[in-house]
């Protein structure tokens, strides 16, 4: 007969699996949402990328990544560390003694699949233009080591860690949402917009070809989200995690009602991408306080990130960043908005906090920012990072897959 | 160390979260199903109602639906209870003192995301002609208000569970479905046919403009309905909840192959469309007593539920009540048939029971046909509820959404 | 209070539910992948066989499927044993007296779910031309009888599992996949290629309509993989499915940049139906020995898979065996593959696990491919197995369901 304890770690250990699966299946929400936000010339395009993606970086964070963020007790640095490269078992690797929540194999398939979110994100806000070659390239730098380097700083025990009022960031609003939203940021930017997008007589949209599907994509966010958020409570534990799915679900139904309200207000219309955004921005905007919030708060939180998202994508285009599917917005301004509702609604809330928010926001922000700005411009400076004229009108389905996403229906006129 | 009653405690709890999340993916399975059977001129339309009213529903249910379905022994009464505004936390809410199967933020998220569902099986047979903002302050009304008073009748302790022998609906094919569907029977009724739908010279069948997606939304809706039944056990239960999935898969199957050969007979031809509602049918159907049916029962329950929703189908044409996507007849008649069954097959199977049950249904039938007669009528009478002739023809999409769902296609013809 | 060994039971047990249900989702992932990958004339006609197929799965299972494939103590054989028609529950079902893993219903439904994988990955291979009655009808028997007939040698017992090295196949390389593999080859080979595909001046590529569509079914099947191969641990056990969810994660991955690799040297462009079908022979291929590998291991097995299926869909081509969906080169080479790796990677590497694993492949395929071509013959012989030039061309949406999935959409050309 087992130890009590033993069964609890069994429990444990369980939900943190099931996060895992969870948080895995975010991915799928990250390719029908992008795909279904752009045109159907570009969709294999987005769907290849986002393919691929994760299986470079569960690989590359086998490698180096799990390595660079969790370095341990005896790599660690404030601001970097690494403990080698390949996975190597620690003792006591599956059972209670490696951890009380969970196994070594668990605790590294539960951060890998972490790990790919932040360059998917960023796939999104390059679409339609992007080369594929770079922007792949892009990637597996970003995912395998700049996202690594910025978690230790939170989670692995690095010196956002160590102040004296800590930062906090619960789920990662900043060390996931906000350092993919950077990095799009980044490539939207030096990208450019896309061709057609702003003309000298003002904005003009470009559709999403799909919007049964980027709907899809945002109800899979939300589900993966109880896995992202839930599973970041590390354990199972009953109080815990029910309270996170209570803070999850109530500001992400509240975004939508925000960006339902702001976007009706500003558009005078019932403009489902918006609803949709709204949703994923209060969720961003939950996670870095999702167990620190009341019911009241996540309300508050999720329908400030909603409406903010509104207000964003509209900045943004008048600034001339294109990004399709309002990944910014989404990400970078909703990452910032949850990581100093911390310091307002959260339980040390005040100027204490609300200083270590913005030293996190600021500090991750600068190392994301000049990072993907090195890499970006060094590519676009050799290989080029943009697809020519030619390939942008026909479509980078044709050109760079030599193949159509819907060759049976006839294309609109 | 903890005491083993705490472990169990945290696997009940894990089981009615991970339930939580099962029930929640349903919501996109009401949606690409609905917007699957209907008209790609309406899909925005569709997807728009789909993804506000769980938001709504959340949120309604944190004010008011929680404390008027649960009201708690301080409050309740047999037919009316209600604890207040907004959630208050209960002493021991996050221990097994709450509840020896979850806590207080597991049961309010389970019960939310049920509460949700009412509305959605509205949604389809409205679809296509309803206005979105009637429907809206319909659904607002319906989930926040008239559906947890239904609920407290039975799960609240109300006048129906303290029958002699009580009214059993194990996880709601009347509490839930039939709520559901005396909503979509009024809804359709008081708004009329589809422009088109019946002819002079007969019904002309307006085909689902993707085939794909609907059969999507019942592959996910069967998924969901793991956690729907499944986590009506309210705890990990091992004999219960595994009967409670074979049960369940069973009737699911049992009402594809019931509707295959109904819809065979009828219409000499493969119907996917009715096979896939025979699906739902079966899951309605057994919804009511997934707990108390054998391998046999729950095969036969399945089977006629399937077959019967062929037959509704038919007759609710023959009346010339409009369903777009059969909710009417998997929701309600396919409720009725499953809330019957416990009398025919349950544990007390007789007349006891069968008039136990017949009370049920006519009670709740007589309250929620009231009720959203009342709404959708006041509406119809003030601000109309039915799109006009050119919205409808053209579509709602680019009406009420200014946006179209795909496009990158060109329409047939 | 409980015994602490019931609380273990319990965590055993739902983590075996939610296996079940993740297994079941993959229906829904070979649905849409194998839509995906062909025409949309064909569509209908594909979603519909991918519907009826679980739910017969299902009841042939209860009826004599399980009492075939654990036919128990009492009535087992080395090559066939059955302990009779439908289900009942021995003593002690629901409690951990019946196996310290689950119940006697939570076996039946895991192991349900399984049985009607094999004759969906069939489904895709005789795509677009195979008539549906016949291909019901072989399903049936192919589910209902030869599946658990062949599964009874190992994992019921017989003569696989008493080699005095033996056969090995954790969670169904060769059990599952292959089985369904050699189906599919026989069912292709009969039907001969699709009108168009091999014409005098070469092989002519058949698009499938909709790649979403496809890698949607790629991603839900990876997500229902981490309960095919997680469940098959028998448990919850914390190192044991924590290293399962690793080697299986890693082979996904490390399968997509095997078949982007091979692909682009083969074909000169990013191909993400290769990139596609690479995941899934990762995962194929990783499926007979995931509790057994190494993470390095793991990674070579699905570099090694992915490739594999680049050079088979070319070699099935130049033989002019035509599977629109590549399921041969997934399911029978990535089964085979994957079941040969044991003997090389595994824990008893050598030439007697290799033996064994050879013996266990050449003795499942030559019962799966007679028994295969005797059902597929004699239907060819008597109803014919084809539809005739006239609805192939037009499509067996029309023909054979009187309807189209696309009713909406203008198509091609």
């Amino acid at each position: 007969m087992q130890e009590p304890v033993q069964d609890l770690f069994t429990v444990n250990n369980l939900w943190m699996m099931i996060s895992t699966i969870l948080v895995f299946i975010m991915h799928l929400g990250f390719a029908t949402l992008e795909a279904g936000l752009t045109r159907a010339k570009n969709t294999v395009n987005i769907l290849f990328k986002n393919t691929i993606i994760p299986a470079i970086g569960l690989l590359t964070y086998a490698l180096v990544g799990f390595n660079l963020m969790y370095p341990g007790a005896d790599f660690a640095g404030s601001i970097f560390g690494f403990a080698g490269f390949g996975l190597s078992l620690p003792e006591g690797w599956d059972t209670s003694a490696y951890n009380e929540g969970y196994t070594f194999f668990t605790d590294f398939i539960f951060q890998a699949m972490f790990a790919a979110t932040a360059a998917t994100i960023v796939s999104g806000a390059v679409a339609e233009r992007v080369k594929l070659g770079p922007f792949i390239t892009f990637s597996l730098l970003y995912v395998g080591i700049c996202y690594p380097i910025v978690g230790m700083w939170k989670w692995g025990g690095g010196f956002l860690h160590e102040l004296s009022t800590p930062f906090y960031d619960f789920a990662g609003s900043t060390i996931v949402h906000s350092v993919g939203g950077w990095g799009a940021l980044v490539g939207a930017f030096l990208l450019g917009p896309r061709i057609g997008k702003y003309t000298p007589t003002g904005m003009k949209a470009i559709p999403g070809h799909n919007l049964p599907m980027a709907t899809m994509g945002v109800f899979l966010l939300w589900f993966g989200w109880f896995g992202f958020n839930g599973g970041s409570v590390l354990s199972a534990d009953p109080g815990a995690v029910s309270k996170v799915f209570v803070t999850t679900s109530l500001a992400a139904a509240a975004g939508a009602i925000g960006a339902l309200i702001a976007s009706y207000f500003k558009f005078k219309t019932y403009d489902i991408t918006m609803v949709l955004n709204g949703i994923l921005a209060g969720l961003v905007g939950i996670t870095a306080g999702a167990d620190q919030m009341g019911v009241t708060d996540s309300i508050i939180i999720g329908f400030i990130g909603g409406a903010l998202v509104v207000f964003a994508v509209v900045l943004f285009d008048k600034i001339k960043i294109d990004d399709p599917v309002g990944a910014i917005s989404v990400h970078l301004v909703g990452g910032i908005w949850g990581t100093l509702a911390v310091g307002i609604f959260g339980d040390l809330a005040g100027w204490g906090q609300l200083y270590a928010q913005l030293l996190g926001i600021a500090s991750v922000g600068l190392f994301c920012f000049a990072t993907s700005w090195l890499i970006f411009f060094s590519l676009k400076r050799t290989v080029g990072i943009r697809v020519d004229e030619k390939e942008e009108i026909e479509g980078l389905d044709i050109n760079e897959h030599s193949m159509r996403a819907y060759p049976d229906f006839a294309p609109k006129d």
